[in-house]
């Protein structure tokens, strides 16, 4: 099923659109208006005329233009009457934010709107969701104050999450750290429109080369697996199951046609679709962006080059917990490491650098690492605090990186002056990490993937 | 032993000044002027007669005043020479920044530097170490160009590292976190003051209410952990080892009078000291602040408090596997939370105030929680991005964190505001963490402190 005209209406009713600025339905509004859609906006509101100067409608009926794609934020009990005048007035797309159905167990309102719905023919997504955001298209149907949180600039990760508000503190966070998104998919309560029709929709879509998934249950495991296994050999699926106690396990058991069970079920369960499954929200975060950005590795053979030996040492404590091997440098990379950099005392891995290098000293090590058949990826310790390294070494790793046919992975932790030194990589497609353990992490998750693509 | 006047020097000698802006007396002589010491400094270097226009003395042994410290970064082979001239003049504290002993297998060098040292009664600092830096006194023998990296306003945690490269750029990180450090020290090879010496000086010294610790072997194990053992009853240690791979371990064995073995020997060793071990760089960065700002919790009952379904599951998840029991509101609490929140459907934990929450609501919840005898720690999910939330929740916050006698940990995830609000918190001591796992841990090592510190 394609949900492009989701993503990119001609336009858009509203329907629910309160005088109070303070309610969902007015905050979408704002929200539409402020991200460029004034033309495209028709409002629904049977008991006003005008709101912000904007002609109001008593109903969706009321609107004589063909209306793509309707937000509904009505109180749940009047959702399926505003959905049977979606039907008469021949719209296809619904969002809807409403809540009020099966979380709060009620379960036949939820049924009589499936089956509204499906007399209509229209495509729904939620009820009791945020809805969705685009990066490109800049549709936003996220009722929360756009003064209060910002949304991130285009990229090509997809963002959907079960919980609403666990999206949009990401889509926050990417917007501060400058990461890009392609979209976001809050889809609620799924009556129509489910994980596993975002996953199928996803997997086409041009923008997005990685799918990120919060979830806490599923609706209908196994078609979410089947859609997985194969969405996964397309781009990588990085998810994050929440809700492993026992309370929220009773929770998710008693959903309908949801996949029950322990976390040793999903991790299986996972594993067998080709999902990449994180721990915490910080690693979603992370490591999507890792996936998002990084070429696939050919295998998993991890070569170190530090200046530091304290960070040598972590980054090989995490490889280790993480069942890594360590590359070794053929002899010819030795001969060439140990005629050119006489002053290293043992070409080994770690590769210590020291604090005497410089540009060049990094330049060499790198290119060498990258051009020995041992290694299937390198991992580059920068420590820009170190006297000789200048702005220069920018250049130096994106020119090495833009070549590159193995992952380069840089870890970078400081101040102001290193944030500068890792905008500039990331902005020239670099992958970089803040502390040792993410780098040695992130071969993990991409050694993992390299396995998923190439299995059958 | 005190080492009271290594932070707080009256006069410095600096003994290795070259005239070439790269090397490493240079660029501590430039950052000790930019510190404001120009009037304390004495530099030699026997082959100039001025640097960037002072005065430069052929030997220490040639300046007429007392000198309090002399830092020391001549060639490994000139070192003992210098500690001799030193001796000479009575100076009683060097930081010896030069490497080239036992650290590449020169063991006898550093066993002749240490019966040079004590000879003449010398304590000394390093060798192989980037030295001190104190964010009061501003005394700081980095080796490192302060235009390269900043360092940390007055704060409360001392940072120990064996590694010099990855405490400098904790310091960085913590200069652009905006977090606070009292005293840093990377003490290298550890020829005369070692960590318990360490360790023995900041568990008295007032401005360090936590000692951090980064370790790959330790010197003399029994003296350490006899000293940690003591001091972890003032303030806590927290720590952590690297090196757990076979090739890091070979390293620490062979070193003599290290405390050799697995991670699982460290452990053992480290919770008998009382010492808090965390597993990552992120972790130490993290939890020391948490630890510094934080009061002691009585016990570990867990109450969350979130305005988000999804952060409530991610925190209880952390939780759970940490093995930390959630806390039940009593009666009372219930009653009155029912009777003040008719909105929320159910009291439990986590308590969901819903995204409808307002500043009022959230005030109600947290004082409720501060006041159930029956609630150890309380968390609170702070997202910004909800419509209701305005400013005032920083003076609610705040204020109910000055009173509280448990603590409080708030995670708050997003971009700029969410950030201002959280700066803001934090200089008003509320402690702010970014993921729901990250406060999840930090229960965890609250937690742990806890016992350590009723223990016998």
């Amino acid at each position: 099923m394609s949900l492009d005209i989701f993503f990119n209406p001609k336009t858009i009713a509203i329907v629910g659109v309160s005088r109070n600025p303070n309610k969902i339905g007015h905050i979408i509004f704002k929200n539409l208006i402020y991200a460029g859609f004034k033309e495209a906006l028709y409002i629904v509101n049977p008991n006003a005329e005008e709101i912000l100067d904007m002609k109001s409608y008593r109903a969706v009926t009321e609107i004589k233009e063909k209306v793509d794609l309707a937000i509904i934020a009505v109180p749940a009990e009047s959702v399926i009457k505003v959905v049977e005048q979606c039907g008469k007035k021949q719209i296809k797309q619904v969002v809807i934010v409403s809540s009020g159905f099966s979380e709060i167990g009620n379960a036949k309102l939820e049924e009589d709107l499936k089956k509204a719905l499906q007399k209509h023919k229209i495509s729904a997504i939620g009820p009791n969701c945020l809805g969705i955001y685009d990066a490109y298209t800049k549709i936003n149907t996220m009722f929360l104050p756009s003064f209060k949180m910002n949304t991130p600039k285009k990229g090509f990760t997809a963002l959907v999450s079960q919980s609403g508000a666990v999206g949009s503190a990401l889509l926050d966070l990417a917007s501060k750290k400058g990461h890009g998104i392609s979209k976001f998919i809050s889809y609620g309560n799924a009556a129509d429109i489910d994980e596993s029709d975002i996953l199928e929709y996803l997997a086409l879509d041009e923008n997005t080369k990685v799918i990120s998934i919060y979830i806490e249950g599923l609706k209908n495991g196994k078609k979410f697996m089947q859609t997985a296994k194969r969405v996964s050999k397309i781009k990588p699926i990085i998810a994050l199951k929440g809700g492993i106690t026992e309370a929220s396990k009773q929770a998710t058991i008693s959903h309908t046609g949801s996949l029950a069970g322990t976390p040793e079920i999903y991790k299986k369960a996972f594993k067998q679709a080709g999902i990449i499954e994180v721990f915490s929200l910080e690693d979603l975060f992370i490591h999507a962006r890792v996936l998002e950005r990084s070429i696939v590795p050919q295998g998993n053979r991890t070569m170190v080059i530090t200046v530091s030996g304290g960070y040598g040492i972590l980054v090989l404590d995490e490889l280790y917990r993480n069942n890594i091997p360590l590359a070794e440098f053929s002899k010819e990379s030795v001969n060439l490491l140990k005629k050119q950099l006489p002053g290293i005392a043992t070409i080994a891995n770690p590769l210590d650098l020291t604090g005497g290098a410089a540009n060049e000293t990094y330049k060499l090590a790198i290119e060498t690492a990258l051009n020995d058949k041992n290694i299937d990826i390198v991992i580059v310790v920068l420590l820009y605090q170190i006297p000789l390294l200048t702005q220069e070494i920018v250049k130096i790793i994106s020119d090495l990186n833009a070549m590159a046919k193995k992952p380069i992975l840089v870890v970078a932790t400081g101040g102001d002056l290193t944030e500068k030194i890792k905008d500039q990589l990331e902005k020239n497609n670099v992958v970089c990490l803040e502390f040792p353990e993410q780098a040695a992490d992130a071969v993990k998750y991409l050694a993992e993937y390299s396995k998923i693509k190439t299995s059958k």
